[in-house]
């Protein structure tokens, strides 16, 4: 048996000093895991964020109920999820540093570490063995034992990390956000310690979030610095970053990076992106064999996240302060507008069921989570959850990139 | 409560004659079920089909073993499986008309009945609440409730029924064999048992099964009768149903339609599809907007799935007698051979893991079930099963049409 040793506090914030003394640590309960409190499937299951409190809600995604809530994990804010491969395991990547795992069966965390000082986002790896994680502090980025957290691989590089993914091959890329690079890693060989590292420098300056298209294939990262993005064709690494969407970025005045669109709010469907302008009341059309700009839709502010309905028929969106209280939604073919939801202060997140007769929305303000039907438009039922941001349902365990 | 009947025979192959006093029996055991084995999340769980034996086989994907067997499904060759929302609940079709619903934690039928005499294939809704099935005998389509399989919606329309699919909008869309028609069914109004029906008729002679793209927008049916193959645009049901592929289907000379191949064996990647032609050694490519062949590949023996890795990076194929002991493995950009697999005699099918690290695959007459790393082509393990025929991954749960 490994040894482990415990934190007692859950969800405390430590500074960067002690980040290398606690890297390795695991906070496990003393006493053995309760039994699962109900013998189901997991396949309907979803975990939502409640930011403020730093806890989540397991939500039963049939029954429209909220199950169980699971606190202690920490600073939410900008907090995301990823699953294990049995859709069991929930991976929650908090601002602090921490890296959670959470059996979502039995209601409760079964590992917590504090791996780094400040981070955003993580993620798994193709055969689900690995978890990754990318830090602002102090920096470069960590692998972690799906099973149980410990440590797998540091990758330092001296520059905050970002725009973490998955892509198959059993690799993990990022950006640097300090040097303008983009890293593979690949894991699939032997040596886990000592991943296969390609860099590629001078990609752009400060890259500040990336996407990966669904099918893994091409690695986008977003530029605070430049206009455009640095795209890298993951078939092709020999041909290196290319700039594409010269225009991309340009707003009409440059804002702070905390109001930069999500990149992972770019909706893929049909062969075209549906992307939201940066600074612009726009959603921009891009074809994805050119990537150039084939369209734009104009809506009613700044666009956040900009997401297709599962079957690519309808796109929804939601916007930034001051009109984070509405959902634009319209046909992908006509462009034309479908419905204008005011589903109240603070829409932060949509999660469409995996075969997109529904969507889940998370309205922060009014804490609540709601539920729409997406042929209706039908306001289905809510669910009361303080500060919700955002809702993954376990279907992401089957996707790359997610 | 509902009252019951029990039918004391699993798998008792009836006439049709006794279709109708027996298509609302269903069988459940008289004790209650038994606790789950093992509680454990049912994301990386699949069901593989034994078809001479009547029985199915449970395998742990992660851990690579079958970790039950549930006897007594009846006639198993041609049977497929979907899955209910939450990834617990396999539904098996039968060839005999059986329809079976199997608790993947508890490892046993929940409920069994014969809904027809003479069946191929099946879908479940968009919400996963209705299981629809396609008869030969009778005819027509049956749709029943996913929870205790209990008749929802009796759908006669005086002809086999083939390739039927669920589609967007909680809809199944399936082909009249002996009318040449398209028959789409509405179930998201109020009235399960009368649905609304849209009816296309003279689509060509004889529909001998039919596709829906990943997206679920167009289904399209191969004709036994005629060349070329009728698409319906579920976008744009208005327009009626097209002839696209004017020459899909002149083999070299006509098969009989045992041997015509599986139209869910078409590979949708990156704007082609990858579709085995008729009666020659040969994989067409067709462009997915235009619906023009754009290029072909030759192949060593007539191809029957023609599949993608889920990335769209490889193009696998297996082959009909006597060239079915073959796979070829094709790179789906440069189109050139990256292995040829001689896996054993008798490669019925394969499944992709969700993310394509690996992939499983049927060799029935060496009653063995290969797994494949994808990437390196290993042989990882041989599980036995015998005469394996179907392999279904739970993450099916989540997709559109299948």
């Amino acid at each position: 048996m490994k040894r482990r040793a415990v934190l007692s506090s859950f969800g405390a914030l430590i500074g960067a000093s002690a980040i290398s003394a606690c890297a390795q640590l695991e906070t496990t309960a003393s006493e053995p895991l309760p039994a699962p409190k109900e013998i189901r499937g997991t396949g309907d299951l979803a975990v939502a964020i409640a930011r403020a409190d730093g806890k989540v809600a397991i939500i039963d995604t049939t029954d429209q109920k909220i199950i169980a809530e699971v606190p202690g994990i920490g600073d939410l804010s900008h907090a995301s999820i990823v699953y294990s491969r049995d859709a069991r395991f929930a991976f929650v990547f908090g601002r602090d540093g921490g890296l959670t795992r959470i059996d979502i069966l039995a209601q409760r965390i079964t590992h917590r570490i504090i791996q780094g000082g400040n981070s955003i986002g993580g993620a798994i790896s193709q055969d689900g063995s690995l978890v990754a994680v990318s830090n602002y502090k102090p920096g470069g980025v960590k692998v972690f034992n799906s099973s149980d957290l410990t440590q797998v691989a540091d990758i330092p590089c001296d520059s905050k990390t970002v725009g973490l993914v998955d892509a198959p091959g059993q690799k993990f890329v990022f950006s640097l956000w300090d040097k303008g690079e983009i890293w593979i890693t690949d894991f699939s060989a032997g040596n886990k310690a000592a991943p296969a590292i390609t860099r590629f420098e001078n990609i752009g300056r400060n890259p500040y979030d990336a996407l990966i298209t669904p099918d893994g294939r091409y690695y986008m990262a977003g530029l605070f610095g430049e206009d455009g993005m640095a795209q890298l064709d993951l078939w092709h690494p020999e041909k290196g970053v290319t700039r594409v969407l010269p225009n991309y970025g340009r707003g009409e005045k440059k804002m702070p990076v905390y109001k930069m669109p999500h990149l992972e709010g770019w909706a893929m469907a049909g062969g075209r992106a549906f992307v939201p302008a940066v600074g612009r009341h726009e959603v921009l059309i891009l074809d994805t064999n050119t990537w150039q700009e084939v369209g734009r839709i104009p809506v009613l502010g700044q666009p956040v996240f900009v997401m297709a309905r599962p079957d690519g028929r309808q796109i929804w969106v939601n916007f930034a302060h001051p009109d984070n209280s509405n959902i634009q939604v319209f046909d992908s073919e006509t462009l034309e507008q479908l419905v204008h939801l005011k589903p109240g202060p603070g829409v932060l997140h949509m999660e469409f069921a995996p075969r997109g007769e529904k969507v889940w929305m998370s309205v922060r303000d009014s804490h609540e989570i709601h539920l729409y039907n997406t042929d209706t438009f039908q306001l289905l039922t809510k669910l009361s959850l303080p500060s919700p941001s955002g809702i993954f349902m376990t279907a992401r365990a089957h996707k790359i990139g997610l």
